[in-house]
């Protein structure tokens, strides 16, 4: 297991990295990013998973994200994924679009080729990463949660519901909130995972539920200037299928707020402060 | 005066714009950033100017600086411009170089051929950009400061030190303290200002101070793991000149930093804090 520092700077007190490595789910090198705040030596910390959106790296939140004060007051460390395997030998969308491949993974194990061979990020994120940052950074296992953006909200919500015991607190920004039932997500879902709509339900929050899935609390938040929320987002699928299985869900519709970084970083630090309140509970 | 708006995003409560407008002093098209921070409508706010450093343009710090939640609370206006004119029209380093030219107009008029058409940044910056921030905010001008970063920082001390009474406060994050004794600096003011160095006077920190320029204090951080801390920053020429000068210095030498965004955006509420507590006495 090796892993190349890309980049160390110290920040907020802690130390920012960017790291990459051979990996062996999706078969190509991959980056990702990981702030350990400032703490004793010998502290075992929790460790916060932030899944991006389309078209993002590990780069996105990274620099514009402005998660690190809260983590450094907050003592936990944040690590930040790409959002698909990449690389000249890794098949993208054959209309080179943004929604599909390269940049848009969609948290699946894709099961289609010439897809299946490359795009396992549920797994790479659910098993082969966390192993590395274990063998890297003074992480408490027992106290991991998620949070993610978009298509990344989308992967937090399925992983979260999926592992109940596993994560502790789950959020999300502008989640793509019902897969199954958007274009986005029936071209990606349909793409990586076929024709098969019963395959698309482990891979849908709002499916995952009706199905019998339960998570302790979710707080999810939107804009309500975002331009995808009617047509891509959906959270009222979510809101209805929370209430239905009596999933208590702090949904917010922000004034004024879009898709973009400039809302995600304003409520950063209150997800955090979630996550902490549950990690530290 | 025509001003296009690139983009308008609601964050922290406030307004990030980043706009465009063709400039006189350049003759060419200018790209600057402002956040307005939530008012009371009527309200006229405090201005801060940042100034960006070698290669930056004003995405650098809109995207990574970490101000807004601090400017949001405080009330600041925070406008960001970039660091050279641009455009295919416009020379740049003969050999293509970072350190001159486009993304490096050092904050001075030019007078030297083929420079002193476009690199106009002084009076873009103290004359042509104020007006137009002025048509366009709701800015009390009676409260301004400034501050920037590396080459930034260098403006940001030259043009506080040659206007006392316009700006309440000034800071920096690794200034180029004393240009005309440095790399970086001997090449830019040569080649914008020519070989007579009493010219470059007026665009040194230290000079300007040795020539009775004054201010009534000064914040200045620098990162001790800084890589151009000794060979073109030099600090510590600041620090005898204000020590001469009896002008207050807060230099804070900030362990482990670096020169990078990961520092600047550690210590932006700090400084954004020192702007507000004088522009507001």
């Amino acid at each position: 297991m090796t892993v190349e520092t890309i980049s160390l700077n110290r920040s907020h007190g802690g130390m920012q990295g960017v790291y990459k490595h051979a990996s062996r789910e999706t078969g190509t090198d991959m980056t990702f990013s990981a702030y350990v705040p400032p703490h004793q030596g010998g502290a075992k910390l929790p460790v916060v998973w932030y899944l991006s959106g389309l078209t993002c790296t590990h780069a996105n939140v990274t620099e514009k994200g402005e998660y690190r004060k809260t983590c450094a007051e907050l003592g936990l460390i944040f690590v930040a994924p790409d959002t698909s395997p990449r690389g000249e030998a890794v098949p993208g969308d054959p209309a080179g679009a943004y929604d599909f491949g390269l940049g848009a993974g969609f948290y699946v194990d894709a099961t289609q080729p010439p897809f299946s061979r490359n795009y396992r990020m549920w797994s790479y994120l659910t098993e082969e990463l966390p192993e590395l940052v274990a063998a890297l950074f003074p992480v408490d296992f027992k106290r991991q949660s998620i949070l993610g953006h978009s298509m990344g909200g989308h992967g937090a919500l399925t992983m979260a519901l999926s592992h109940p015991d596993r994560y502790r607190a789950a959020s999300a920004f502008s989640p793509i909130a019902a897969p199954s039932q958007v274009p986005w997500g029936i071209k990606a879902l349909g793409g990586y995972l076929g024709d098969n709509k019963e395959a698309w339900r482990k891979h849908d929050a709002v499916a995952l539920i009706e199905d019998g899935a339960r998570f302790s609390d979710l707080l999810v938040d939107v804009g309500d200037a975002d331009p995808f929320l009617d047509q891509q987002l959906r959270p009222e699928l979510l809101e209805r299928a929370c209430a239905k299985a009596d999933i208590p869900l702090n949904l917010r519709r922000q004034n004024g707020y879009d898709h973009s970084y400039y809302f995600i970083s304003t409520f950063m630090a209150d997800h955090l402060r979630w996550h902490a309140a549950r990690l530290k509970a």
